[in-house]
C-alpha cells in the first residue's frame, strides 16, 4: 500500500502526517507557522526524517489558508499568493516540496477543501454531493462540494470574507479583518473575539453574551451560503465551535433567519443533521490531503 | 430537427416560445402571471394551437420562479412549493403541461438557470463552467454553473435573499421582501426601488441617487457571491440593470468593495468582461428552456 505525506498547511499552524488515512498514521507533528523560511524549513526536515524512517513517500497532498493557486494548469499551481499573512506572499510551496523531498506527485488545493474531503472519505460528509465544509478558528474560511467535486472557480472560495449585517449599535467593535474590517471573518474569527473582548475567546465563561453575538454571526454567514449554494449539509470545525454551548445556538439562529422561506424537512426537522462538526475532527485537514496525494498520484502517474 | 417549446416562468410574466434556438422560432408570446389557473390556462392554450399550426412539439422545457422542485428523483418535481406568490403555492407544473399538452419529455429548471443555460449555449458564457447568472428584476434571483453543471443542491440556489450590510441611516427603507424584509431582494429588487421611492425605477433620471444606492447593494451581492463562489463570470439580466449607468457604478463599487484582496486580473484590468449583460437578453430565459426540454428528450428517450 502507498504511503502518503499529508499537509495541513494553517495560518497559525502546519499539521504534517505521513500514512494512509487518519486511521493508519505512521507520524504526525504540528510545526507553528512564523515564517515561510523556519516553518518551511521544519516541514520539509519531518518529511526528510519520515522518508529514511518509514519508508518511500509516493505522493503528498497539500491543503494550505488562501488564497493561494488551485489550477493545476497554471505555472503558479501550488503558490501562496496575495495572503495577508507578512512575508508569505508569492511562494512556491508546492515547487519547494518537489525540490527538497524529490517527491514527485504531490497535490494541492485549499485548507478547507482538503478537510472537506476528508469529511467525504471518511467522516460526515460521505455520500454527500453537495456539501460545506466551514473552519471557524484564527481565521473563517469555507470550501466543499459541489455535484461530488471540490469548489474552485476564478480561484476559489474565500467565503470568509463575505460582507454581513453589522448592528454597530449593539456592536460597536469596527472589526479585525485588515481588508475589509467588518466582514465575517472580521467580526466572528477567534481572532475577533479576541480583540473585541481583550481577551481570548476560550478564557469567556460559556453563558457570556460574546457566544450568542458569535452564534448570530455565523448564523447569518450560513444563511448567506445557503441561499448561494443550497447545500445538504454543513460541516463546522475549527477551535471556536469546539465550545459546546455554540452549535445548539447557531442551528436555533440559522433557523430563525431562514424565516420559514425554505420550509425543506433537513433544516425544519433534522437540522442537527444539517449543521454539524467533521467527524474527524482536527484529523479532517491531513487525512483529506492523504486523499488529494492519492489523486496526485493517480493523475500523474 | 425537433420542435421544442421553452417557458420562462417568471414571476411577472410566462414568455412562451416554439423554436429550436433564439435564432430560429416559430412562435412566441407573453403571458402575464395573475392566478396559477388563468396563466396555466393560457401557458396550455398557446401550445395546444402550436401543436396544430407548427407541428410537433417533441419536448419542453421550462424555467420558472422559485422555490421549486428541481430534483428529477422526487415525485413532486417540477412543482411550485411555497412560494410567496399569493396562490402558486404546491402546484404542479409539470404534470399539468404532460396531462394536457401529451407531451411525454418536460425539462425543469428554476427561471435563472434556464436563463445560465441559455447563455452557456449561445450567449455570453460559452467555454465558461464556472459562473453566476443574475436577474434584478421584479425580484431578484441567482443560478448559473460549477464546473459546467447548473447548480442544484438541498433545493437550487436563491441567491436573492442573502442578508447584506444594511445601513439604515442613510436608508431607512424597512426592505420589501415579506420573508426577511432587508435582504438583498428586499433592498435591491425593482418592487423594493418603487415602494422606496414612491414611484417606478424606470421613471427616476439617470442621475437620482436612487441608482447609485442600487449600484452599492447589488455590489455588496456580487461581493459574497464572488467571495462564496469564485465565479468566472458574472451576467446580470433584469429590468433595472437595463438602465444604462448601472453597469459601470455596480464594476466599479465591486472593486472598491473586494479592496484588492482578490487581486486577480480578470476582476482588476477587465471586469468589463468579467461582470456584463447577457448577449440573448431577454431571450436568454425560454431558450435554455430550449436546451432543458433537448436534455429532456435525450436523457428519457
Amino acid at each position: 500500500m502507498s504511503l502518503f505525506g499529508g499537509i495541513e498547511a494553517g495560518g497559525t499552524k502546519f499539521i504534517c502526517a505521513v500514512g494512509t488515512d487518519p486511521d493508519n498514521l505512521q507520524s504526525q507533528t504540528r510545526i507553528s507557522t512564523t515564517t515561510p523560511e523556519e516553518t518551511l524549513g521544519q516541514v520539509v526536515d519531518f518529511f526528510r526524517q519520515q522518508q529514511v524512517e518509514a519508508g518511500e513517500i509516493e505522493a503528498i497532498g497539500i491543503g494550505a489558508f488562501g488564497p493561494v493557486n488551485v489550477n493545476p494548469d497554471s505555472p503558479k499551481f501550488g503558490w501562496f499568493l496575495n495572503t495577508p499573512k507578512p512575508g508569505w506572499q508569492q511562494i512556491d510551496f508546492l515547487g519547494l516540496l518537489q525540490r527538497e523531498l524529490g517527491v514527485p506527485h504531490i497535490g494541492f488545493d485549499t485548507d478547507v477543501n482538503a478537510a472537506a474531503l476528508g469529511e467525504y472519505q471518511w467522516g460526515n460528509a460521505q455520500g454527500i454531493a453537495n456539501f460545506i465544509y466551514l473552519t471557524v478558528g484564527t481565521g473563517v474560511g469555507g470550501g466543499g462540494m459541489v455535484d461530488g467535486k471540490l469548489m474552485h472557480g476564478l480561484l476559489h472560495p474565500e467565503m470568509g470574507h463575505i460582507l454581513i449585517p453589522h448592528d454597530v449599535i449593539a456592536d460597536p467593535f469596527v472589526g479585525a479583518c485588515p481588508f475589509h474590517k467588518d466582514c465575517l471573518e472580521g467580526l466572528a474569527s477567534g481572532y475577533a473575539m479576541e480583540k473585541r473582548w481583550g481577551q481570548p475567546g476560550a478564557s469567556l465563561p460559556p453563558d457570556h453574551p460574546a457566544w450568542a453575538l458569535e452564534a448570530h454571526y455565523l448564523a447569518l454567514g450560513l444563511i448567506n451560503f445557503i441561499f448561494t449554494l443550497s447545500p445538504e449539509r454543513i460541516i463546522i470545525g475549527g477551535g471556536v465551535m469546539e465550545q459546546k454551548q455554540m452549535f445548539p445556538m447557531v442551528r436555533s439562529q440559522v433557523q430563525a433567519l431562514l424565516s420559514h422561506y425554505l420550509d425543506v424537512p433537513e433544516i425544519v426537522y433534522d437540522i442537527d443533521n444539517y449543521i454539524l462538526p467533521p467527524k474527524l475532527g482536527a484529523k479532517a485537514g491531513f487525512s483529506g490531503a492523504f486523499v488529494l496525494a492519492a489523486q496526485a498520484l493517480e493523475l500523474q502517474a
